[in-house]
């Protein structure tokens, strides 16, 4: 049977908070999704929204789509006019995208109070622009806004704009949780009863937000009530709490159901796709996604760390594999040998049988994070730390003499503080004497860092810090407490974290910023000059 | 009936990547559970984390729980060891935790392959633990781990570990998805199933994880399927993709289901709680977290502004009042004065009928909170502005001419770095200079500045500062990114907070440490001198 699988990352996804994707962003977004293997791509609202013109226009020239189609998002005409004579449904039309997705009011109180018209003028709206689609060539979608709650406040009329969109010639008609709030039971009981309303062989679909936390689930529950197209948004981004995430889902149904609904085999690259669009919408990705999440196959607990090792399938839903994840394990004070040895594994360092150096450096590890430091979010620094006990595998860049930092500020409030640092080491042979001024002592500090090593390694020009988190740990000690400083830094292609600790704050950033230095140049193959 | 709502946030939630609470984050969470109304808190694993064997002993001692009886979390006895022999076991019990919750292997592979156990010697285990805890007093939860697998693998023999655990006087059993792979449909069915095998009476709970995107449904379908426990951390935290969300949950049942699950009306505070739970695991909040995120009621001007300030009910599932929170386009400037108004009446400024000054106060509040002052946690901090734009009553007890603080390390790593700073003000008259050490810069302020004012304010001796966060606001800025920074102060009898936001985390500190001795001074009943 059919299937659809719709994706409205572009259009829905986009009014989420913060979310601002020019034409380029969407010209780059669709051949992901394409990638990905969906049906649909729903790339926005021809006519109302200027760029999403634009946006076809350009996509029907440059975009060379496997798997997907391009289907224009409007609205049925206005109230009292034809619909050949209504200008933004003309400009769905002019779109000359091959599917055309109208937004419909199927809640009566939303026909009559936001639209100000009558149930019956409603009705026809949605008849006439279909009718007027169809006879041009477009497959029509209609998205029955506000359904769910409106069939819960007058089923019968809710009911009847559905079947007005069927009997106009409608494709599908997507059932919408407009403001979702609902539970899957609900879903369940209103699918089965719409299903028995529009006959065996009607497409309805699905359009759901996660407002109770179950989109998802509202999805998967309306899919085993017989719907065969389900709309989504990549990350599950959108208003609000967002669209339901079209990457759980189908990583839900191919994965748990065996059911095909991708066109190839996308989902197997679901983790990069996934990433690759944050990227392009600048929305920093959650750890904690399903499936696709960097945290998703990340196991902390140390009492599993050695059954993990053993027989991975019986800590893990499904294989990491199946959507381009990882399993990773996590240091942390509940760590023995055996999680040691496993996060060796993954970093490339054979410990088995080392049972000394294990010890070692599992000892080493509970004294760190007892002093506060955590290397679960800290891979880079963990890993210096394990060449430290391995001989000679923490090449020496360069030795510190000394540094310095000082803010001032000469003036009252409203007067700015200034920042400088220096930086005094020695590389390449020399004594190399930098300084470097910042917002705050610690931009500073990485300023004048940098300018100290890029004389002797220019490899450092292509490293950006991208993350600096602080915390104070025993806040009961006030400002006397211990720092932990955390940093993110990328060279483009891939990023590291590394960690510092001490009861001075800049302390603690500045370790974490040369230990940063000094694994972005080991992983870029640099040696010690 | 008896429900419980059982927290698992200091326990399974802490295994999420990337936190690590300390003793004083638990015994700061624990109260804020408690007053969300929960009915257990879990709060920790006595015996094996020596960081939460304390957190039982001061817990005992310095909480006072209205709603909420502590848990303490550990495993059925070794295999091959009598349970009142087992160190572990008997951790537990000095732990004098009234609730104890036993993990126990209720999936057989598990059992053989993880415990290298027989089924029987695993029952046994389960049967003993039970026994020797009942006898000596404590309420137990048996969470049968990785059950929902395990009753796939092998029904039977899941069911006799639920069994046993009646048998043995488990008051509770928890049925665990622990790899999170469930979907509500098998959750039904396999819940259904159980309640048949263990009569009516039996208490069963849920214990939900999200790798499917489905924690909280599965944990509806449970309670719909006659489950009266339910198991979830605050914020969905927990390993990997997070436990079930307690908060969503929590408000689908109550608001949508209309059942009351918490001791009080916390549910009205949820909000404040998560964002103040956040505050202290230092984990960002997520956005679109339902119900409590702060897009959660955010719309985004589209097609249906003027119909959503007309009818707002229309446009969202429920009233964000409900759970503490705003619906943030209809913030309209009459609501902020009246929030403003409310505010100021609760520190003593009636500010009724002054419709200029609110308007001010107002304006002043959303462009500082647009830079990324936050006064929720610093109403010190809101008093002083309020002060500000109230002729005359802000006090001026000094004028800084200057500050500068320096942080130095002569040598290499494992030298220590020193911090001092020089503060230069006018006061009594008189120009102060003052110059202090600390460990980190801010110490260093701090210590300066106390003592460039305590030869006209000897007052100040009294203050003493108790709190200091520091929170780096767009974190992709790196180094370069805006900080936020929170002191608390006390006097001995009362405490304050303040709040200070910049580009320079240090120049932000001082803004907190200055206006956090203005106001204690003011407080004081202290006159400028």
């Amino acid at each position: 049977m059919t299937f659809h699988v719709y994706d409205t990352t572009l259009r829905d996804g986009a009014q989420q908070e913060g979310m601002n994707l020019s034409v380029a962003d969407k010209l780059a977004i669709a051949p992901l999704l394409d990638e990905l293997g969906v049906g649909f791509i729903e790339g926005g609202w021809p006519g109302a929204v200027p760029k999403d013109t634009e946006f076809f226009k350009r996509a029907a020239k440059e975009l060379e789509l496997k798997n997907a189609v391009l289907a224009a998002f409007g609205a049925t005409r206005k109230a009292g006019v034809r619909a050949v004579d209504d200008a933004q449904v003309r400009a769905l039309l002019d779109s000359e995208a091959p599917v055309v997705t109208l937004v419909a009011k199927s809640d009566i109180r939303h026909a009559e109070r936001a639209l100000r018209t009558t149930g019956e003028e409603n009705l026809a709206m949605i008849t006439d622009t279909i009718e007027l689609l169809v006879r041009e060539g477009r497959r029509v979608v209609l998205d029955a806004e506000h359904f769910f709650d409106g069939y819960r406040f007058d089923a019968d009329y809710s009911l009847q704009a559905v079947l007005a969109a069927f009997g106009a010639g409608a494709e599908v008609v997507a059932l919408c949780d407009t403001n979702g709030g609902m539970v899957p039971r609900r879903v369940t009981e209103i699918v089965e009863a719409v299903r028995g309303a529009v006959g065996p062989d009607a497409i309805l679909g699905m359009h759901a937000h996660n407002d109770s936390g179950c989109a998802v689930a509202n999805t998967l529950a309306a899919v085993d009530a017989s719907v065969a197209h389900v709309q989504g948004t990549v990350n599950g981004y959108g208003e609000r709490t967002g669209n339901a995430d079209l990457l759980t889902i189908l990583a839900n149904v191919e994965l748990k159901e065996g059911r095909r609904l991708l066109a190839g085999d996308g989902l197997r690259d679901a983790t990069r796709i996934s990433h690759a669009i944050s990227e392009i919408t600048n929305i920093s990705p959650f750890a904690r996604q399903p499936y696709v999440g960097v945290s998703a196959f990340a196991h902390k607990a140390g009492i599993h760390a050695s059954a993990i090792k053993v027989d991975p399938d019986l800590y893990q839903h499904i294989d990491p594999v199946l959507v381009g994840n990882d399993m990773r394990m996590l240091v942390s004070d509940m760590a023995g040998r055996a999680s040691i040895e496993l996060k060796g594994r993954e970093l490339g360092f054979d410990l088995a049988g080392q049972g000394e150096l294990l010890s070692r450096v599992t000892h080493r590890v509970k004294d760190a994070e007892a002093q506060g430091y955590t290397y679960d979010a800290a891979d880079a620094s963990f890993e210096l730390l394990l060449r430290e006990e391995i001989d000679g595998q923490r090449p020496g860049y360069f030795r510190v003499e000394s540094w310095r930092t000082i803010v001032e500020r000469n003036g009252g409030r409203g007067t700015a503080a200034t920042a400088e640092a220096t930086v005094k080491l020695h590389a390449g042979g020399e004594r190399q004497v930098s300084t470097g001024e910042g917002n705050g002592p610690v931009n500073a500090l990485d300023h004048a860092l940098r300018q100290a090593l890029v004389r002797v390694y220019p490899e450092i020009e292509e490293f950006d810090l991208i993350d600096f988190k602080v915390r104070i740990l025993d806040q009961e000690h006030g400002t006397d407490a211990t720092t932990r400083v955390l940093i993110e830094t990328t060279d483009g292609q891939t990023s590291w974290s590394t960690v510092g600790v001490g009861p001075n704050l800049i302390e603690a950033a500045w370790e974490a910023l040369t230990d940063s230095a000094i694994y972005g140049l080991l992983h870029a193959g640099v040696a010690p000059r």
